[in-house]
Order: structure tokens, then C-alpha cells, then sequence
């Protein structure tokens, strides 16, 4: 009864496989494998961007980080979404990549960005001239940290907003699987067609080790990004471990399938959790995440009985009222059975 | 005939084994994961030291830089060894990360610093007061990056040449098993009893993926290095991956064996290196690598026939004269056999 | 009609008279000055703080840059209000100066931050551990940038707020005098006996050419400040005429009297303001500075006039139907005299 | 006597007179000062670039760390003499201004870069492709660190070596009106004609309080280079008072004449050091400083009858055989007369 988050679920037993198969004989080091190559080739080929660099990276923190430094200045703002992962989650990351960006966050229900609120944030920074910050990008989240999902047409219009003020826009996709499964979309419609300049291209939540993939749909940038990343400490010299992985998360859409079974069981147990008495969504579960609102009671019972998950946000307390409502936050994986479903529902009923 | 770097070859097979053992259920992420504790308890055990902290991180230049910055400030000069890693191979990440400390370059023979120049480049700085850097800390390599190896004494030496001023010391132990291994000094001998603060204690460069332990004998500055890992991007949620590289290293001193196995290569090689007309050695071949100077033709003889190794330093060239002598790099790792050996050998007599 | 800020002011003529006396001969240089040793015994002794380290820089945002960066850790939150100058006008210096710390935005009517939005805003930075920025320090601005004051009452309850989560407080002083002046608070009560560590004392603003000191209640963060200060380039070689400048201002309370006037032409002047039709204002006028609404028509008139002073906030447009209200700040300084209050009411009244 | 630095002489007294003349009524700020505009104006003028951005900033290492800042990328190194005062004077200000760039030494007599040791250096870097720190830009200064001065043949020689990588090369200035009055060059020639791209424009060592121009020949970086100005703490909000300072200098060539009036001092001082016992010239005097060697008996002498003056380099004692040579350094400033050199010069003949 494991949905305290993704990155608690093992790896998909084919990425065991493509470790092993890439573990015979000597091979090039620091991203010369043959592997890398053909990961290059899938890679671009699935998002249509034959000119797209794409390089790989260990961490989700990571592939955000270096992202966000090699599209802005130091003296310039990132808007975000005020409970994104590059703002709450990584200990100031971009911060210290950028060397010192300012984070402006923008509000928006349901972890997505209202447009509105963005222009507004955009055009209340760097009117002061040399005194202010200047603009400087503009990240989305998707799916987002409530697990909602922007529609194309939504990164579509953020993306247009940036572009009124000439800003790129870098979207983090920790779940993008579960996004592109979510919407339908092809990845290109998702990415560059929408106006996106840069993704993080997650894997490590949906059945890998730990590989990112970013892909920068302007190779003029490449070439930044590699040195920030050897300078980060972040360019492998066994290479050819992150590009099995990958290269396994591509074959036969691997990645797909298994966030469409993230996403699956992420939708039965949100309806599921609705039938509990005092139930409520507090975000819409477009993926694999469900945010319930349940009695506190509930959340005691649940816990009591092994369930683990997170009460969210993580300022609410266990101890009070029976009756009042607690909210929480359930992830599912690629390994989420139906069973794993019933059994977790079965706590909060005690 | 692979001998660019040990950094080209496969892990040992053990460690795949490790990983799929590993791959079972859910497990707790971002360190907490239980495998973590017996790495941990195994590798104090190891250094006969019970208080260290003990991390893990994906790369050597990580391990280094994280190191480095949790031990100065960034006014500091770090002292290091003209050619060593920190400052030829890392493309500034020691600068990056202690947010622009000063390496200062130390002379001394066949890669190892020579103590009177160390001594005097650290009177040297910061005598100025605060129109100077200021004397941060010492950093020594071991295997220094020309294959020779600082015994127990010379390690004592610099480290009593740190203290004079109060300084720290960081061992760079990419190849640590090799130097342990060629000294017969225990782990505690050749670091904390020593005067060593702080180690990058590496297993990527001798049959692991991807690991590197920092083991900071000084607990105090656990917490600062956690929240630089994390800020870094060097936090992996699925940590339990790196644990099980880990642990299989440590197992029955894998570790141990592997680089007795190089170590043995590369004296074999070094050793018949010599019996080639016109050979010389340009480093004492303490570990698992040698440094020959041969006579061009013999390295243009070796190329064409398919030797993968590099000239060294880069800076010489295949076209010249047949006879004027041109240095290499020829590295061994856990896997070099006696017949890869002899392989390359024969590529040099043509 | 020079309302726009109090720095388009000149110097007053005691201030000329100290660098011309202080301009003969040679003297030390880098802060060995002897009037410096002067300026640091009348600090110490006006602010009943004999321990007390005493700096001098040239600029507002250094003093403030330097003083976070000197408290705090690049990896932690520093609380300011929304609209204060480190965050609003200072381009990213405590970003650049820190190493990238995070300004975390607390709200508060007029300019002050409110004690238990400061409280939350705490309690929610750091909860996740190592994933978040840590808690780092507090800094309020008094006089703030909506010209009200904080009294003393009210800054011990921002510092005991601090207190409870163990953080330092720093206050920004650019406009000190003026706050002293206003609360007739002494510089003891208004700073260190409050809970303040560290005071940005402000002269730049109120008659100086260009001097603020740095005033830092605990000693033992001298050392580390004077590098940060050098290595900001901060330090001046001819720092004489930093000291004088400092010694003038100090000398027969120079800078109580400017701010006096300062205050005073202020008061008349939002009190003469809410006689012209339509008129409100938008924050108290504690100090030297007014916010008044007035109807747009008025505005045109002014500035037609030749009234120099800024619409504020600075989204605000002249252009549009004569009656709406349109806010805006209007500054005055030491040598603003009545006449020059009346000059200007008088463009509004056209 | 004070031969100790040129930073410890005072002011011209034409300087003043500029301020008080400043110092009338209202002015606007940050730079948008009508002075300025004056000052752009006739640097363009005199250095025959009428496209060049002029900014000014109130110390040496300020325009010296925002100059290579604004030129280089984090992950490049910065080629500078041994004993250039960005590498030994200012605490690591160019490491902190660029976010972590690389200082590589080159060696050269007398202070000044031999062309071929910086090729050397220059080729010996960024061979290594992502591995190392990438090539980024060149500085030198004039008047040299060791008192000599680089003939415009000479700097055009290391420009040239330079654009052989395509580096751009930067100026340090601090004694610049000395390097010019001692080549007779025009202030074109020694700068951009020659190749140099950014130039510190000293002002503060040669009779100024504190102020130094930043001169961009490549007018595209001036909105780079104000950003990391005000970032950096360094904007001037009462700019004036820096204006009007610089257009003194200007005003009849003074910075011209008091550099003649300084180098004159510092010849007469090294011919007549000569005349003493066992003297000998360490470095050619081409300007304003003399660093004699001389017996160490001579410096007890002249130390104890008060001159004031470095022994140089700071390693040396003044304990010791008395006859042994002992090198130093004394400086003549704008306001050095001969009665000044004639009385320093007695103290050691005692």
C-alpha cells in the first residue's frame, strides 16, 4: 500500500534487462556510446524535432535546473507556478544554477497557471529599468504538483503569453508520460508545436532508475547546456547506463504503457475514494495523482493500517475533530495494481 | 584493447545482481531506503570510523565538489596538485560549487604534491589580510593522476603540512581501492588517521555504474553537505539503486579485489612495456596505469592496429619524426586480462 | 519641484566642508583612516553598542547585499515584504550577494509586514527538510517604501517572531533617521534592544553624497564581513571620505536635524494635500514621504507644471477620464522647505 | 613621506571645487545626471570612440570584476600575470563577479605577460572539449604591477595573441594616465586600436577620491554591463557626485598632468636610489614606482626615521644580516614633490 509518490516504485524489469544487455565490452565514456546515439535518433524522431539536442541527466531537480540556467540570465525572473516543484521541492536548485534568478510565482487553481495572472506577473517585473529584474522565462508543470494535466491548448496559451514579451518557456515534465497519456496529444503538440522551448522529459517516476532526458528544441543552446552540466557534476563518465535506460523507456513506447497504467489506477482510486463518506476532490485527477479531502477519521483509520501516503498540504495535522476534513495526496505508479487499489481503499473503511 | 580510461569498461557482474535484488517492492526514497543503513554501517565499520557521515553521489567531480564546498568559503584558495582532476578534468566544478574559491596550483614530482611547495604556496596566500584570498583547504589525489600512489607517510605529510595552518584535507579517492591496494595501508591509515577530513571514496572508475561515497569523518558538517547534495541535484529519489551498487562493493571487499586485478594489469603492462626499444617509463607505475614514452612509430604502429588508449599529455603529436619519443596513458581496469595485456602489447611491435 | 526622490537632492554643505578638511595630507587607506576610528567610537557610543562592528559602503543595496549575504546561507529563505527595496529595486543583489538565497514575500498593510503573515510564512518554509530552502533571516524596512514607520513596539514583535523560529533579523535603514525622528525611539531601542543584529544606517538619502554605514550587534561576524565587502569590490582604498562624510552627518546630530526637516516638510505636505478636492491617502504619512490619490486631471496639471515626483505604483496611467483616481508618491528630503511644499501644492491646484 | 601607495595621497583640490560645484539643487539620479553626459561626451572624444559605452563605479576592482564579468562565461578561465592585482589584490572579486571563471597565471618579466607564455597558456586550455574550463578572455595592465609600463607595440602584441582565439582583452587600468604619459600614446592607441576591448580608466590612484571609468569599446555589452553594476551594489543613486570627479580629471588634461607630475617623482626617486650603497633596480621605474633593492641595514634606517613605504614582496624580513639585499616598493603620486623624494631618499643615507 505504497502511494506516498512514484519515485518509491522499483523499475520496470525490462530497464533491468537493457542494463544488463549494456554491460558487455568496453564503450566510450561520457556520452560517445552507441546507445546515446540511438537514443538521440528515437528521441527526436518521437517528437518530430529532427534538430532537437537531447541530453541525459540523473535527476528531475537536475534536468529543471540546468534548463533554467541555460535559458536565463542571473539577473532575471523565472515565473512559476507558486506550488511548483522548481519553487517548493528542490532546495533552491534553480537558484543556484542561474546563479541567483528570482523565482516570481504565479497563482492559478489547481497547480496550473492562469494565463491572466502570468501576463500580470510579466508585466510587473522589469518595468523599473536597470533597478528591477528583468524578465526572464517562463516554466510550467506537466502534470502538474496537483495532478491536473494542461491541455494542449493550455500550454498553447501560456506559451503565447510568454512570447509577447519574447520569453522561452521550459516545461517540466517529471510526468510527462502521464500528461501525454492524459491528453492524447502527440509529444510535439505537447512541446515545440505549443511553444515550448525546452523539456524536462521525465523518467525516474515512471518505471526507470533514474534517467531524465532533456530536450532542447533550439540546438544554439546545446552546447551551454553541456558545459553546465560537466560543471554541475552531472555528465557520467559510464554513460551508457542512463542511455540503456532510456533507450528501454522508448522501445515499443514503454513509457507510455506504463503511465497509462499509472494513470489508470490513479483514476479508479480518486472515483473510488469519492464513494467514502465526506469525501471530496480537491483537485481534479487528471493522472495518476487523486487529492482527497476525507474526515479525519478516515485518514487515522487508513493510517493505522499500514496505508502510505501523505497528508498534503503537510500543515494539517492528524490529531483533532473526527469529522473535520484533512486533505491528502495519493500517487500511483506503473506497478499500481487494481488489487493495490481495493487494498489501500479498504483502509479508510476500516 | 580498451585502455582510453577504466572508466570505458563494464561493471562487474555482481553489482548487476545487486541491482535486480534490489528492484523488488516499494522502498523509501531519497536515502532512507534500508539498504542505505547497511552501506552506511559497512562503511564505518570499513574506516573503523562509527561517527562519519557516509553519502552517496553519481559522479567523481560530484563527490569532489560537494566536498570541497562544505569544508570552505568562497574566498578561499583550495590547494591542489597542478595536474589534478579538480583542476584540469572538471570543467570548474570545484568553482561552481563553493561559489568561486581560488584552486591554487601546487608543483611536486609524478603527480604528487611536494610538501615545502605546498607549505609555501599556503604562506604565500592571504597574507595580506583582506586584500586576499584566504587559506581555505588542501586537496591531494590518491591515485594521483599519474599513477603513483602516496604511501601512508606522504599523506601524513601533507595532511601535517595542512594543520600547520589549520587547514582541511579532501582526498580524491576516484581510485582509492588501487591506492589501498598498492600501499597495504587499511582505509583508517590511509585517511582519518592520517589527517584526512574528508573522501571521495570513488567505485564508478573500478566496476561499479555509477557511485561515489563522500565519507566525512567530521559529523558536523553532515548537514550543510545534505542540503549542497540536494541543491546541487545530486539527491536521486530512487536512491536505493546507488545503496545496492554500493553495497555490493563493499560485500567480501569486492572492492578490494577489483582493484588488485587492475592493479596487477597494469604493473604486468608497465612492466612489458619496457622491454619495447627505445620505452621509458615518464611515472612510476604504482596502481593501474602506465605512463610509457615510446618512440613515435611504435604508438603510430599501436593506433593503426586498434589500441584505444591516449597520448598523454594531449598536447604531442603522431606526426613527426619516427624516432623522437611521445608519452601515453594506458589504463587498466578490474577487467583487463593478462591476454588484453599482451594484446596491446603486440600492437607496438607491429 | 524635485519630489521624485530624496536622493536628486544635493549634500548638505557641512558634509563638503568635512571632505575638504578631510583632503589634506596623506592618510591610511582601506578603512585605516583615523576618522574612521572616530565614526566607530560615535557609533558605538549613539547606539549604546560598545562591541558593535562599524563598516562603511557607498551604496543602500550594498549595505543590505552584504548584510544578508553575511547572516544567511545560500540555501535558505529571507523573509522581506512584498514591496521592499531588496526586493523590488535592487536588481537581484541580495540573490547575487547570498549565493542565491530565496526572497520569500510577506504581505502587510502599508508597508509593514504583519506579524502572523511573517509567522506562517516561517512555519511554511522548511518543513520538507533537505527537498526545501531553509529558514534563513528577516528583514524589515523602516522608514518602509509606503512611507510609514515601524515603531519600536512593532519591530520587537517582528523580531520576537524571528526569535521563535531562531532567525536573525536585519533591518533596512536607508531612511533610519527619519524613523528615529518619527518614533522618538533612540538608535538603541530602535535597533539591537528590539532584536535587530545587523542595521543598514542609511545616509545617502538624507544629506550625504554617498555613505551608509553597516552596523553589526554581533562582533563576531566582522571578519566574514569585511571579506564579503572586499570582495564585492566595496572596499574603498581613499576611505577617508567615506569617513568624513559619516563624521559630518554624526556631528551634533547632523542627520536628526536633516531628518527633522525632512519629516516635518512631509508632514505638511500630505496634511496640505487632503485639502485639494478628491484627495485621500493611500498609506499614513509617517516620515518624509507622501502617498496621495488624487483625481487624474490634478495630476496632468502638476506635471505640466513641472512637478517632478513618481505615479505610483507605476501602472498607472495619465491618460484616461479626468475624475479617477491615480496614486502617487511624492518624497521630500532635507533641504525641502516650505516654500518648496507650497510650490508644488500649488501645480496641483493649476 | 609617504611612498606607501598612491591611494594614500589626497585629492586635487580642483576635484573639490568640482563637487561643491555639483552639490547645487536637484539632480537626477543613477547616472541620469547632466555631469555625466558631459563625461561621456569627452571620453568618447578622447579616446576617439564616439560608439563607446562610458559607466563609472567608485573603486578599481569594481570596474576590473564587472569588466571581465560582462566578457566571460562562468566555465572559462581569465588569462592575467602572476602578480596582477585581479589575481593577488582583491580577494577573489573577478571569481565572484563572473560566478566561478578560472584565473590561469602567466609568467613574463617585469610584471608583464611574455606573449609566448600566453599562447602556452592559452593552447594548454579547453583542449579537452566539456571537460575543462573553456578559453575566455585576457587581461593586462598598464601601468604594470611592477612598475613598468607595456609600449602600445607590446599590448597590441598580446591583443594579437589573443584574437589568434578569438578572446576578447581587457585593460586594467588603475594607473592608465601613468602608462600614457610614460608611452606618449594617445589614449586610442593604447586601447582599442591596439585591441584592447574594455578598459579600467583609473582614476582614484592619480588624484581623484574615488571614482574609475569603465570604458566598452563594443557598445552591444553596455546593457549587460549595466545590469551586473547595479546588481553588483555599484550604481550611484547621487551619481554626481562620480561626475563630476571624472570631469575635473578631464577638464584640461589634469589626469594627464598630475600623472606627469607623479611619474616625474618616480623617476627622479629611482635614478637617485641608485646613488645608495649596494642598491640595484628590481624592475625598470617607467612610471611612478620605484622597487629598489637595497641592504637590508639601509631599510632599519630609513623605517625607523619614519619613511613609509612596502617591502616588497611581503616574504622578506627586516630582521636579518644587514647587508643582505632586501627588495621594495615606493610609489609617487600626483602630489609627490621633489622635496618629498629628497626627504625619503635622506632617511636611508641616515
Amino acid at each position: 500500500m505504497y502511494f506516498a509518490s512514484d519515485n518509491t516504485s522499483p523499475a520496470h524489469p525490462k530497464v533491468l534487462d537493457a542494463l544488463a544487455k549494456a554491460n558487455e565490452g568496453y564503450m566510450p565514456s561520457y556520452g560517445a556510446d552507441p546507445i546515446m546515439d540511438e537514443v538521440r535518433d528515437r528521441i527526436r524522431d518521437r517528437f518530430e524535432a529532427p534538430e532537437a539536442a537531447v541530453y541525459l541527466v540523473a535527476t528531475g531537480s537536475t534536468a529543471n535546473a540546468l534548463s533554467l540556467a541555460t535559458f536565463t540570465d542571473p539577473w532575471t525572473a523565472i515565473f512559476c507556478h507558486r506550488i511548483s516543484h522548481v519553487e517548493e521541492d528542490e532546495c533552491g536548485a534553480p537558484e543556484f544554477y542561474t546563479g541567483g534568478a528570482k523565482l516570481t510565482l504565479v497563482d492559478g487553481a489547481h497547480g496550473r497557471m492562469d494565463p491572466d495572472a502570468l501576463r500580470h506577473a510579466i508585466r510587473f517585473t522589469g518595468r523599473g529599468g536597470v533597478h528591477n529584474v528583468q524578465r526572464g522565462m517562463v516554466t510550467l508543470t506537466n502534470v502538474t504538483e496537483a495532478g491536473t494535466v494542461y491541455t494542449v491548448a493550455q500550454v498553447e496559451e501560456i506559451a503565447r503569453t510568454a512570447r509577447e514579451f519574447g520569453l522561452p518557456v521550459h516545461m517540466d515534465g517529471a510526468r510527462f508520460a502521464n500528461a501525454i497519456v492524459a491528453t492524447n496529444a502527440t509529444p510535439a503538440e505537447m512541446t515545440w508545436r505549443a511553444g515550448v522551448d525546452v523539456l524536462s522529459f521525465g523518467g525516474t517516476k515512471n518505471g526507470l532508475m533514474g534517467v531524465e532526458a532533456v530536450v532542447i528544441f533550439d540546438p544554439d543552446k546545446a552546447w551551454e547546456f553541456e558545459l553546465r552540466r560537466k560543471r554541475g557534476g552531472h555528465l557520467f563518465s559510464k554513460h551508457r547506463y542512463l542511455s540503456a535506460q532510456m533507450l528501454a523507456y522508448l522501445e515499443d513506447d514503454l513509457w507510455l504503457q506504463m503511465a497509462r497504467d499509472a494513470n489508470h489506477a490513479g483514476q479508479l482510486l480518486s472515483d473510488e475514494l469519492m464513494y467514502l463518506d465526506g469525501a471530496a476532490l480537491v483537485h481534479p485527477a487528471d493522472a495518476n495523482m487523486a487529492f482527497p479531502s476525507l474526515p479525519r477519521a478516515l485518514h487515522r483509520k487508513a493510517k493505522a493500517a499500514g496505508a502510505q501516503y501523505n497528508i498534503w498540504p503537510g500543515d494539517q495535522s492528524l490529531d483533532g475533530p473526527d469529522d473535520e476534513p484533512v486533505s491528502a495526496r495519493l500517487v500511483c505508479s506503473w506497478c499500481t495494481t487494481e488489487d493495490d487499489v481495493d487494498a489501500v481503499l479498504s483502509t479508510f473503511k476500516g
